[in-house]
């Protein structure tokens, strides 16, 4: 049973489904071809106004191609000090900016605050005609500890990287599931927080590889094609990415998914709340928790078979591990997980 | 009839097949599941030898990573005059490498030959502390003008490159193509030839996307990981790659595909060589031609919907067309396209 | 009056002296002229071993070579928090190296420990295959807030470096004042202690332009005219450079220099800890020292002409002063300040 | 007797004087003194126009630094076939604009031709949206052949790559002596024939070091410092740089070293073209020239302590070599080359 992250599981049958319907025929090569074409329309209604889309395979590169399109070579990219961007991804940012600066902000349970932000942009004054530009802020919704960032948190923040005229970036990975948490629209967590360029994730939520990078201004993607092709990630047979998008997107299918990892993983979170020897370590407000568990039960979860990351100590030594569900955790999972706890932590 | 590139093609129904199967409960991301882990075996079993194999989902970073991992900053890397590489990827070389030198090679119908490459690396000599260093020699067998190296002018090649300590990197976007041709084994045409580190293309071939950057010598794959990894190339569900791939080389796949393509390009060839107006530009040598056509021959038989690229005028100023065959390209679709052709220059 | 910076004075008179004995007649050009080819025999006599020494004309790029001779593009650079080469080069370190990460170690008013540096390795371990391998660790010496590593924090930090196979790098801007301070050779402060490439600064202690990048091994600068030459740095008439370097190390100018700079800090900082309504915010050990001042102090010593930064503020919001003396700055000039600040703040 | 590079002589008295006089007492750093605050006035003066203008220690740097502050990432840099950035900087121009694409153009006798650099721009048009971009073209005055453009061809030039955006850089290592032989003014040789930024060389010509980079619509320059800072050519007391400009400039110093030059470099051309084994390559316009000899000859040159530099062999096998004459070269000097090779080829 896999608790360990949501990139493991498989795919939606109505995704393979899409790649037999898009078989049809020759179709353009590198996104000449009807079905990603069709993307800025269909990733367009979603969002409820004009955007350029672009199908991508990997969330590090829907991440870093945008981010990259949008600093200059001495430009800065304000992150969360835990952000995904800035651990876990082998200096992909500093690869795809050719050498552009990480500028770390802290953060609070994964989540900037704004007096952090405001902070950070004193350091790098735009008087300093010397100094590193601050020309990008990303966000990550879901954050990295399983929060969400309120509406009225994203606009403080993305109102301070407009003012210095910063590009806003979010890494949308489990931005299906931080929609479902919210209950907003997808316009209201996006550019109407102030969100300019949005990585859209799919594969966590049921596809293959179909990232979607959104520009809301489609003027600022003008010569985004070029960063594409440069960096390999024009594919040839596009219509195979976009194929999945379009499937993901229509009947809900996302939201279908996003909904059963969060309840799932409320499910969890109110199990283990009432477990004694359990400390859950952020709030859980989507589908992702940390929790700290006697290093006994670890093992004996282990032994039975669950799997999930361990990802540190908290301040008392004890191991703090990773949970996270996804479209195909069921509550039998959830309940099996819950009740192998209760067993190894009494 | 679509003759402008075998990568607008579809798939094979095998690839949709593999995965289907490959969507089987959860399995390690980034390449941590069995299928990928068996790459290594099904790619060196085809090789005859231990092989490091890496699934990309594009040529252009299954050429450009191998190339990045095998070249210091002030290194150069030498191709063919007229290489995809250098031509048509929009400095993607240049981006994964950062800034690497290319050094273009006079080749001659896509050839470069070996006195051409002896004097662009004695332009570099070694004794020169201040200059590029040639560091990857990069040959692409079918070349880009649809002729195929021998293992003769292989080995001559690499024997040059590897006289200087340079990494040979083949671009084999069409490899199995020209081991139809040669009729040798996928050993001969490689690292018995001095190949050091291949791109085995299989898109253009019936994949959606599944080439492998196989390394002969899996010790200089030490680090590849994490190039792949900062360039946005480590697909978390790679099973569905790897899957592919493995569908592709089982039973004889690629070589049924190869065969075909090769052989109504063959019919092709032969038809237009009876058409007195037609001047074929280069040996045709696997599913390539460059033809040059009377004008309105070339507007004839866009009207009638043959789609083809125009990629120049030869030297009386008549259209140069290029004319690629498939996997799927029919004895039929070819007898109409010579047939439209025959009438239009009539 | 300048306690601003020590790169804000002029040069030694020894040194003009030394450019014009420079200027005889042709001599080879890019570093092959007889001066500049002394300079590995100079240096080395200086570090009392075998050395290979390039003459550089700034700090910047004295440090970010050596550096980016010393990562490959997945690697990262630890260094203090503060560190000059983070904070302050517009990003050069990542320039440089074409995207390596620079990884933060935690500090104590400038110092590194031991056990940061270890968390921070422990968080990019080596069994990871695809996370950044931290390549280079550059301690700066004297720190950025004025402190003096001790021998054994040298060498306890190059150590655990060294255990992971780093390079260690030494930014020694202001080499010569740590030498005064801690009173041991130069040999003892650098490769003794574990340092593998040292970055001589020497332009801060009375010359125009002459840092200097020393490799303790020679094997290791095999390719670095490379990386000179490709950036930039490699200056055409490279004997005036090299013969400051000669005239700053002969006759100990560099020690009478440094010793002076020390002593007047020491002075200033004797004056200043009497004083009240100062607050001395680090340990003075070389020449730089860091002060909270009252803000009406601060705008009385500004309105008298005296020259020096402010970088800050305290906890409770009083300006924090930077005071740098240089080999020119007398005892009258420290008196003088003293005196104005006795007075300003009455 | 030295003919092998003017950057192998030293330096004019005026130059070692200017540096005694700008070492009177502090002076901002980073450029922020009074003498290089200066040169937007002093070289403006000198072009007749509103410029910035910016100290800086190579040629290399002086002409890689605009070209990538002018070139996106996925950019190209038009030059000469020949072009010293293309063939000698071991790849300067892609690590400074970390991997734009340099596009080679085919040249005669070391200028491109309009008709030439129209092909290569129309190899890359403006509606394809995946390819590079033709960002900066960079033209060479004097040329690296020695030949000079005419006023007329440099406009042919610079307004075809105006059609197409692009701004054109001048690398103008030996801009004096180009003046010199057109007897135009600065500014009919720059900005109002069409170039937009010029790498304005000294150091050939009698500094130390003292290019400058010239932008003549000062607008351009806004980021410029950042890119300068970041790659380690912000000097500290850039003073003494800004200083050896400045008197470069005075008194038309510039002018009577360029005139030197270019005079005794004609007494040898004409000495040369009265031999009768000589072969004198291409059109003598400056101070370089290259001279087929026979082998024997350039033996006996060698072996009487001439010093240049074999550049290859023409096509009949014959050595060819280049001589080089400087501000210090005499018409003695060229005499007595001139009656050794009257005597070794007698």
């Amino acid at each position: 049973m896999d608790f360990s992250s949501d990139n493991r599981m498989g795919v939606n049958p109505e995704i393979l489904e899409a790649l037999h319907a898009a078989n049809k025929g020759p179709a353009g090569a590198y996104g000449h071809d009807d079905m990603t074409r069709s993307l800025d329309q269909v990733v367009g209604d979603f969002f409820g106004t004009k955007v350029s889309a672009f199908p991508i395979i990997s969330g590090t590169a829907a991440n870093c191609l945008p981010i990259a399109a949008s600093t200059p070579p001495y430009g800065g990219i304000a992150c969360s000090e835990g952000a995904h961007i800035l651990r876990a991804e082998c200096g992909a940012p500093e690869f795809f900016t050719n050498g552009s600066k990480m500028l770390p902000v802290a953060a609070q349970s994964g989540k900037m605050t704004a007096d952090a932000l405001a902070a950070l942009l004193a350091a790098y004054p735009a008087s300093n005609t010397d100094t590193t530009v601050p020309a990008v802020l990303s966000l990550t919704q879901v954050t990295e500890r399983g929060t969400v960032y309120t509406l009225d948190e994203i606009a403080a923040l993305t109102r301070l990287a407009h003012e210095r005229g910063m590009t806003v970036h979010m890494d949308g990975a489990r931005f299906a599931n931080a929609l479902v948490t919210l209950g907003c629209t997808p316009a209201d967590m996006s550019w109407r927080a102030g969100v300019d360029v949005l990585s859209l994730g799919t594969s966590k939520n049921g596809t293959i590889c179909g990232e979607v990078v959104v520009f809301f201004n489609p003027d600022r993607a003008e010569n985004f094609r070029r960063y594409v092709k440069r960096a390999g990630h024009m594919m040839a047979k596009q219509r195979f990415v976009s194929a999945q998008v379009v499937a993901h997107l229509a009947n809900d299918l996302w939201r279908h998914n996003a909904r059963n990892a969060n309840a799932v993983a409320r499910r969890l979170h109110d199990g283990l709340a009432r477990q004694e020897q359990v400390t859950i370590l952020h709030k859980v407000e989507a589908n992702i928790m940390f929790v700290a568990l006697p290093a006994a039960c670890v093992q004996a979860l282990r032994a039975q078979g669950f799997a999930f990351h361990t990802v540190g100590q908290d301040a008392v030594g004890q191991p703090v591990v990773r949970f996270v569900t996804s479209f195909l955790t069921t509550e039998g999972d959830v309940d099996h997980l819950l009740a192998a706890i209760s067993k190894a932590c009494a």
